[in-house]
């Protein structure tokens, strides 16, 4: 990072956040609200008792931009669009978040098959299904509890899928895995909030605990941290160097907040997301390093493992460059079926393993979960068609390695369209998208447009989001919801739409881009 | 209550609640980690950096009998068992949680066929499904992103099963329904957890926000409480009156948390849960009234709206009954996938139905769920056909209604035979099981062996529990998992093993329970 944007950060940073965090809120508070005002008459004897001056003020503070305002205006106007109302576009775009199957993306056969006979026993009657389909079914069922789906598991998962997972990790790493160490969660997102919400003491202490996130982030960190009073402690990606993280900048970022809150963690989301960055061999090392040095557990957000395209990038899990330092750190590391090549967020499956970590406190983590009482059965089943795909010789083998090299290889082709078409627009540039899901532009807007929406109260990112929207359709979100070095702006875009649908995408981008900068300059 | 009782409350209750909890958590870590710290090898200059002294305290304060330690030792003996090791049982019986399908309930045909052909819409090409059920899911589908349940919904839910949830409300209680007050859940669970992170200002007032609590309580309540350092305002239901909710005892529960704690909340759960009890219409026409003098929001656990067996109790919701008395106070009811007749408890499908909330406080509440993303869709889907049944004259309708009544006329008969059982056992009185799937049983045990469970600084309740799986493998929840009046003992069982099953075990509990008497006499 340039050191004359460093002083910046602390001055500008909260202001702009704030700013898009106000505009967020009243318009979301607008939006969700307009048929309940309708549908509320309470008396004039009887004042609500629960307020927005005695909620949780918590609460108040937490944003998720991913699924804010835009989100919702989006959803209207497909609303407006099926009712046959004339807009200046004919289909809305969600780009907005990295739900593949919304995408149109086609869910893997092995895995659905799977899905429905375990739901629906008797489908194993029928000649429907390839034999390696039934005996997973088969052997999955044998693990729940009167053979039903509809049995809670244990908290922390169904024993065999556990078990696959653990065996997932020690072909991909080469190290010995205890299935102990796996639970599984609702998608990656409740994994997160536990391992937070564990280590939380800020109560206790009277001083916030500190969790370091990269910026930009995924919005899932800070909501969660300010939802349970915690402090965030934000370290910069370095932009000019494809979103790299730099050590330096861990160091900074840690020691300004020393003294203000109580440092616990450090949180590294590789393949990043949204900045599509892989981090190098070397670079993990460093970052193991440095959380050893600082005395800080790892949160390693590793969801996108799968989502590699770069010619010279790899993905190297914190496990394995922990397990080569013969460093022995508390690890917790994400996994997930809603991304990778299979998109299934809706299932919400995902695993997290915890390494090193006192058994005591394990007992406290494996006790807090089981008062959610355990994650779908179902999404754990897909969690292990993840980590257990048909193997070679399998009757799947063949249509699931041609499913999933299909997916792969045109997220690859869009990875790079989109970072390419970015670049070719002028006032606009992009890091090269190596990895997960997601581009990560830099725009930048004139003086005037940041003067208009600074008069509506809103982020200028913001505010050049919500015109794409209204113009094109096209719904992606704001630099603003990730966090930004200060006075500068991005936006957020999958790259989703399948292949056609993400040209097309383009080219309203950058025919808005270029009439906005004509409009404003 | 007799008065008697009262004054012994206050004295007494934490402490014999903390004996449990002190061996539970004990007993809990014990279990959990022996294998882990066989994997534990941590370098001698790398210390535990999260260690129990510096994670969240509320985490170490939160208990949760029903999956505690009975379970996990449950699940050892099960392991012996099928490893051949001689026991004096060949058999463990799961009757601490209610899981239907782990107890060899059959789900119901028309949901699964549902679910699967979502799952797996290439099921509908066959001729496998009736009509109806086809048309269920492509109605699903096409309120599904890319019409694929693996895309992410609404954070709030699928909008036509929001709907569906919407017109079943309206029908049960012929009140208007709109169903943007309808939130899918994972499970009821996580709408309690949610309503309680939203109105919990304790942090910001320095004062604990207090919600006042059944004793005895289904333990995700105090669990939850403690997680959030809230605070748990006990009241007593009656056992001689059959569990029944006293006006008089919420008053005296108040009174005495008022300026320890910030009253905001009641829970009821009705049916009962560990009770069984079924509150009459007058009851809970006193409790709104109640609620209303005192400004407490109502927070109703309606999971086993389904689930009423006594000739002479009926369901009625708090909606409902604040409807006719025209009050608008906030009102929080929650519903399940994983109760009644359908028991799906691993899919995680629930509902929660907000009403009377101030507009701003409801879209927190929305933007809070939206950093979970979402619920399970086919969890959601679950819910839907719990919400929309197949109708008279569709091709599924005959089947479905069979396997409803048969599961519900089967439930009512363990029901009788539970309560019998139990009062024909000396030492043992049990209330009648009018709802829900619970027996909560008194036990009254001798001196000798209260004596016994203190030396192994155990709960007395505890002690008869374990002695009673280590004897007979029949696992039950102690009293002290849920709350009792100090000096009393229960214990929960659920209902629903299978008949013959439940005979089984009850000879079983009935012949320990005498030696158990003759042995500490």
């Amino acid at each position: 990072m340039r050191p004359i944007l460093r002083h910046l950060i602390a001055a500008c940073e909260w202001q702009t956040l704030r700013m898009s965090l106000v505009s967020n809120a009243i318009l979301s508070s607008h939006v969700l609200d307009r048929s309940v005002h309708t549908t509320r008459t309470m008396g004039a004897e009887e004042q609500p008792l629960v307020t927005l001056s005695n909620i949780n003020p918590n609460v108040k503070r937490m944003e998720y931009a991913v699924r804010g305002p835009l989100v919702i205006r989006a959803g209207q106007l497909e609303k407006e669009l099926q009712a046959g109302k004339k807009l200046p576009f004919d289909e809305v775009i969600r780009a907005n978040i990295g739900d593949c199957h919304a995408m149109n993306q086609k869910p893997l056969t092995f895995m659905r098959q799977v899905i429905s006979a375990c739901a629906n026993p008797d489908l194993l009657e029928t000649d429907l299904f390839p034999s390696d389909v039934k005996e997973r079914v088969k052997l999955l069922l044998s693990f729940c509890g009167g053979r039903s789906v509809g049995a809670y598991s244990d908290s922390a998962g169904v024993e065999i899928i556990r078990r696959h997972c653990a065996e997932y990790i020690e072909k991909r790493d080469g190290i010995p895995t205890d299935y102990l160490n796996i639970v599984l969660t609702t998608g990656a997102s409740e994994a997160v909030r536990a391992v937070l919400a564990l280590i939380n003491s800020s109560t206790a202490d009277g001083i916030p605990t500190g969790v370091m996130i990269p910026i930009p982030q995924y919005p899932l960190y800070t909501a969660t941290l300010a939802e349970y009073g915690m402090t965030s402690i934000n370290y910069y990606l370095d932009e000019s160097n494809n979103w790299q993280l730099q050590i330096e900048e861990l160091q900074r970022a840690l020691d300004e907040a020393r003294g203000k809150c109580n440092p616990k963690a450090l949180v590294v989301i590789n393949p990043g997301n949204p900045t599509g960055s892989v981090l190098t061999h070397d670079n993990i090392k460093n970052i193991i390093n440095f959380a050893r040095k600082e005395k800080l557990m790892i949160l390693a957000d590793e969801v996108y493992q799968h989502n590699i395209y770069a010619e010279n990038a790899r993905f190297y899990s914190f496990k394995k460059v922990m397990h080569e330092m013969q460093v022995k750190l508390e690890l917790a590391s994400l996994m997930s079926a809603s991304k990778g090549y299979m998109g299934e967020c809706g299932l919400r499956g995902g695993y997290c393993e915890l390494l090193n970590f006192d058994p005591d406190v394990k007992a406290m983590f494996f006790k807090m979960l089981s008062a959610r009482l355990c994650s779908s059965v179902l999404g754990q089943i897909a969690m292990d068609c993840v980590v257990k795909p048909p193997e070679p010789g399998d009757p799947s083998y063949d249509l699931h390695e041609k499913e999933k090299s299909e997916v792969l290889e045109s997220l690859k082709h869009r990875a790079q369209l989109a970072a390419d078409t970015f670049n070719s627009i002028p006032g606009m540039k992009c890091n090269i998208v190596a990895g997960a899901m997601y581009a990560f532009p830099q725009i930048i807007l004139p003086e005037k447009a940041i003067k208009a929406a600074q008069s509506l109260n809103q982020a200028p990112d913001f505010f050049y989001a919500m015109n794409l929207l209204e113009s094109t359709g096209v719904c992606i979100i704001p630099g603003s919801g990730f966090g930004q070095i200060p006075g500068t702006y991005h936006f957020r875009t999958t790259i989703l739409p399948q292949p056609d649908h993400l040209r097309r995408m383009m080219e309203k981008v950058k025919k808005f881009h270029v009439q906005f900068l004509e409009k404003y300059t």
